[in-house]
């Protein structure tokens, strides 16, 4: 029986990781570190030091690997479907060549492993699968989401109202019925422009929680090419973005 | 110059915690404990048992005070904010009268701050009031989501999907457009039984993360009945119920 440990850390912040997730990072014999190429600098750098602050020194081994990329194609969902595929291969090829019998793994999966994440579906394939003797745990973490209303110091809902959370792409159908406040993440394309003139405040942060971090909030209209150019700036300096944010209709 | 800590301490499990909330209770003077009567003695629990693991004994206060009640009326927003008046006013006696000039206060809030909660809108309004020299900062924590998600090992949205978060109130309503996932919280009434017939797996906790969770899982259509009776069973044993769930289209 092998165990691997699907660890939230939290967003940007080091410190942002809960008690228990720290103290599950003690239990770990060996750390798969995934990386996209693109910015491996700076969130491989957060999910170092998390270990270096809480992990035991000389007690675990890293192991890192250079995740697939999407390939590029006009289906978004089959090429997500196809880079699962690739990456649950990587995932086997780690569990079976570098984990011990009764050994423990782990995984740093940032911000909460429930949103936007495919680390949990993977497992669950692989253990679905049957071919291997597999336990698997789950360890929450503040979301992107709570460290940008928090560093805003905003609420997420309206009283009583309810939220949506969606994607960039998603957001060009325009604001839901239903809700007074969306949430939108993973927005290559200023997806907030196609909003302009229905009223609404928008929170925006960058690199929310870390050194790097850039707040703006106001009115959508008025703040729409402010922050497309704080986008542009902020991907020219660093070499990529994470950002996000929260857009609420004003009463 | 008073402070004022916002602390979102997680929903239930006491090491859900995040380091950095931990660490600021230690900045930490006087601790206000705001309590509905109702289920005060476990929430209350899990304060003090947070407190006892990471606050430094004898060096705060606690300052215990129960929380206006919701007056009883038919509009749902007007009595909010009636509500909220009621607790504004207990908040600023409570910083006029129990701390210093040049201390601390910290109030621990359930889960995270920004979801469902007032103390964010009620600390806003008597900062901009503008009367009293009051800084605020505020800590995120996991949510009662976080912690739902985790314990099912469930991803919140399906690949590149839309999550609406809503609450049983609104679930009326029925299934909302553009989303095929579903969390409902503030649930009073076995919302969900008004989405049977439409295809929906739910994912049900109560008391998530403390000793008494309950889960149940699987297609809404055969476990809305089996739900509602486990909502009946706990209420009676224990008082009060807190329980959330999510509900997703079925693929
Ligand atoms: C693949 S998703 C992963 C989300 C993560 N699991 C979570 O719980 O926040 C990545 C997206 O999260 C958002 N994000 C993550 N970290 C962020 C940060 N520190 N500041 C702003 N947005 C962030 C961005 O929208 C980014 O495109
Ligand atoms: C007033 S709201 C506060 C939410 C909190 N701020 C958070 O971040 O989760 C209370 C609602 O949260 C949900 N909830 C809170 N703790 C929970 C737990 N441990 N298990 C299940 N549901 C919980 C229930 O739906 C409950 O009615």
């Amino acid at each position: 029986m092998k165990t691997l440990l699907i660890i939230g850390i939290g967003a940007g912040h080091p410190e942002h990781i809960t008690v228990q997730a720290a103290r599950a990072l003690a239990r770990v014999d060996v750390f798969f570190l995934m990386d996209k190429g693109e910015h491996k600098g700076k969130l491989n750098a957060l999910r170092r030091e998390i270990l270096e602050r809480h992990a035991t020194p000389g007690s675990y081994r890293l192991v890192e690997v250079l995740q697939p990329q999407r390939p590029l194609g006009s289906d978004y969902r089959a090429s997500v479907d196809t880079l699962n595929a690739h990456k649950q291969a990587v995932f086997e090829r780690l569990l079976d060549d570098e984990v011990a019998d009764g050994e423990c793994a782990g995984v740093l999966v940032w911000g909460d492993p429930s949103l936007y994440d495919s680390t949990l579906r993977i497992v669950e394939a692989i253990a679905a699968d049957g071919g291997r003797a597999l336990r698997y745990e789950v360890f929450p973490g503040v979301t992107s989401i709570q460290a940008l209303t928090a560093a805003h110091r905003i609420t997420l809902n309206s009283i009583a109202g309810a939220v949506q959370i969606t994607t960039g792409r998603r957001l060009a159908a325009g604001m839901p019925d239903g809700v007074d406040t969306v949430v939108v993440m993973l927005d290559a394309h200023d997806g907030f422009k196609a909003l302009i003139g229905q009223d609404l405040d928008i929170y925006w942060g960058a690199y929310v929680g870390t050194a790097d971090e850039v707040l703006l909030s106001g009115r959508l209209d008025d703040l729409a090419e402010v922050i497309a150019q704080a986008r542009q700036d902020a991907r020219r300096r660093h070499g990529w973005i994470m950002d996000s944010y929260l857009l609420r209709r004003r009463t």
